[in-house]
């Protein structure tokens, strides 16, 4: 399979770059991934044949750019397997989807005492819109443990999760920890208390099949710029009879059906959540983005990466003085591996492996209290994606050993 | 000047495109505009050479995508006059932005009883957001009325603006009535009565020069697909004492200062309204767009907009059964023209235009409370930018003169 892999690298042209005279070796789509050239044409395609605004058009230009809009939302139901096109929201990116959750269904359905569990490795995104709709409405927040290794507790989530509970707010993959979490069997505790669950999917769309009505997920969140994208579009899926009763977020042009004076009444799904012109190029892109996916097969994605860190994770556990956070078996870790190396600051790391082209991210990866959880103040975080190959891997511990070296650690 | 102007379609390579045979006339830039090619090739060469998540970078293209991401910013700031780039918060567009002000400051400042002022023009995007801020808080809303040529009827504005008044929201340039309103004017009518306004700059900011400071606007919100740039993006300015006092929209990445388990403080300006990856493509190419429409000037555009409004209007004025909302004066008309003609369905007459190439919109533009108001289901609205030319009013003129012989009126 690595040879298939290999030769995918073409089609990205910014790998090409050289960045400090060192080859370019990405290794940060956890933050965002590269993009094909098929996708980037897709852009330019766009704007240079179809731009127009959508809904409101009567005119050739304006239809097409209407059909190629509503054809990505097929093509996203299709991606998550979604029931209907009409549950798939196109959004700015997964936090805007989160919050759009939180300020709508959580908005109306969170009462003083009530109880939303969240977990300790969530995003920002994933935990603040939670946070401050607990301050505003006296509820409950409860954080769900993990365990050593640094997987969700699920027997600590059993007992956090009762029928006190309205809402689960759990990340599909962690972007820290590299760990899985098991949605669908937090799903069915979710529902086994009438709550409704809220996944947020950023780091396992891009990676992995996603089927939202396997899983059961009430609320499904994701960004296209972390899966071959342009940046600027995301999805939020709900289930149609939650959305249908949920109020709408933003107000303003597309998503109403009359508009008084004093009061006005809201278009139907999907549109009620699609206020003011809509990011077509954005979503068109996401569609051919999902076409390149679908094309390499999202198995073979996740079966590839695997390999990467089947062959990565051994190797960086050796190295003396670099700390690996998360499992340490490589069957339960996916491509994202956060470190630190001996006392070394996170940022003087990922400088040093810039000088060697490889590109990581340091920093707390919007995970505060998860850092504080795991007693550090940031890591740097090294994230694979199908376009990386074991060279790259080679890269990274090269540079592992150039900074150790540096810095005499 | 219109020599210049000519030249310039040979830069929007749409304009190239044939519909139903016929060279493409579009008429419908107050929905979205064209983009220049060095538009459409700032995103490609972006995602080919730079594309990186910004801020939580130290590694090469994460600075440099950075770097051309706050450059963006202070290319706006200077564009429409603004004391600071702080002032500047990018959006997905003009809805966004205005949403993201009656959620923050409306949520925080207006209760029971208090006044919210806007007027029959508003496009929904400035009108739905108040009249629901309004209904949650029991407060009056209140509609400033026209002039009998569909102006703004300024002394309607001052008996409306009172001591109770909290918040005045209008548009600078409506979007079907062709007129510019006296932003400064009323800033100054708001201000005597400690009200903030809130301008809904959506038309106007790709048309005319744009000074925040001189207009002494509090909110000033549109943007960047009506002014050459991609979907996606666009802009709040508000003053920077206003801003800091706000609650944040959004919560998530990168708007935070600290994030502990059951609270947070947050970012400073402009980032604390910024939650999330934000749309760096989109910054950078309304970065260009900029450059593009400096590189024109924005007073030639206007200057050259006006002229073919003065072209124009007369002889659609002199067409029998043909019905223009508006003023009949050219000079305080722009190029957004909102038409009837005879008793035909706008929806009719936009597809026979469209069988001539020509692209208008046709329906209540986002505007039901003032086709209400004019006593009108609905128009149909051609709307002119710089690349526009007289040989595209002659082709708006024959396609008319082509539907009324269809039609038999």
């Amino acid at each position: 399979m690595d040879k298939q892999f290999q030769k995918i690298r073409d089609d990205f042209p910014i790998l090409k770059q050289r960045i400090n005279d060192e080859p370019l070796v990405y290794l940060d789509s956890a933050a965002t991934s590269q993009k094909p050239q098929a996708v980037i044409d897709s852009i330019t395609n766009y704007y240079q044949t179809i731009n127009a605004n959508t809904h409101r058009s009567v005119y050739t230009l304006g239809q097409r750019a209407t059909d190629e809009y509503e054809l990505a939302r097929k093509k996203v139901q299709r991606f998550i397997k979604a029931k209907s096109s009409k549950e798939v929201i196109f959004t700015k990116g997964t936090t805007d989807s989160l919050n759009l959750v939180a300020s709508t269904y959580g908005e109306k359905n969170i009462q003083a005492g009530d109880e939303i569990v969240i977990t300790y490795m969530e995003h920002h995104s994933n935990l603040i819109p939670w946070q401050q709709l607990a301050l505003r409405k006296n509820a409950v927040l409860k954080y769900i443990e993990l365990t050593s290794d640094g997987q969700l507790d699920m027997d600590d989530a059993r007992s956090k999760i009762t029928d006190k509970t309205k809402i689960v707010a759990v990340a599909h993959v962690s972007n820290v920890l590299g760990v899985t979490n098991d949605v669908q069997e937090l799903a069915q505790i979710t529902h086994s208390h009438n709550a409704v669950i809220v996944i947020d999917g950023a780091q396992a769309a891009p990676h992995q099949p996603i089927d939202v009505q396997k899983i059961d997920a009430d609320f499904y969140a994701f960004s296209g710029h972390k899966m071959l994208s342009p940046m600027g579009i995301g999805v939020l899926y709900g289930k149609k009879k939650l959305l249908e009763k949920m109020p709408p977020y933003q107000f303003g042009g597309e998503m109403i059906n009359s508009v008084d004076k004093f009061d006005s009444t809201w278009s139907e799904l999907p549109w009620k959540f699609e206020a003011g012109t809509q990011n077509v190029s954005g979503a068109i892109g996401l569609s051919k983005a999902i076409d390149y996916l679908n094309n390499l097969g999202m198995e073979n994605i996740a079966e590839y990466e695997q390999e990467l860190v089947d062959y990565a994770l051994p190797k960086l556990l050796a190295i003396r003085g670099l700390t690996v956070y998360g499992p340490q078996d490589s069957t339960v870790h996916n491509g994202v591996i956060s470190l630190n190396l001996n006392n070394l600051h996170p940022h003087d790391v990922a400088t040093a492996f810039d000088m060697d082209g490889v590109a990581v991210r340091a920093g707390h990866h919007c995970a505060q209290p998860l850092m504080k959880y795991l007693g550090v103040v940031a890591t740097i975080r090294a994230s694979f994606y199908f376009y990386n190959t074991k060279a790259d891997v080679d890269k990274l511990l090269q540079a592992i050993a150039d900074t150790k070296e540096f810095f005499r650690v």
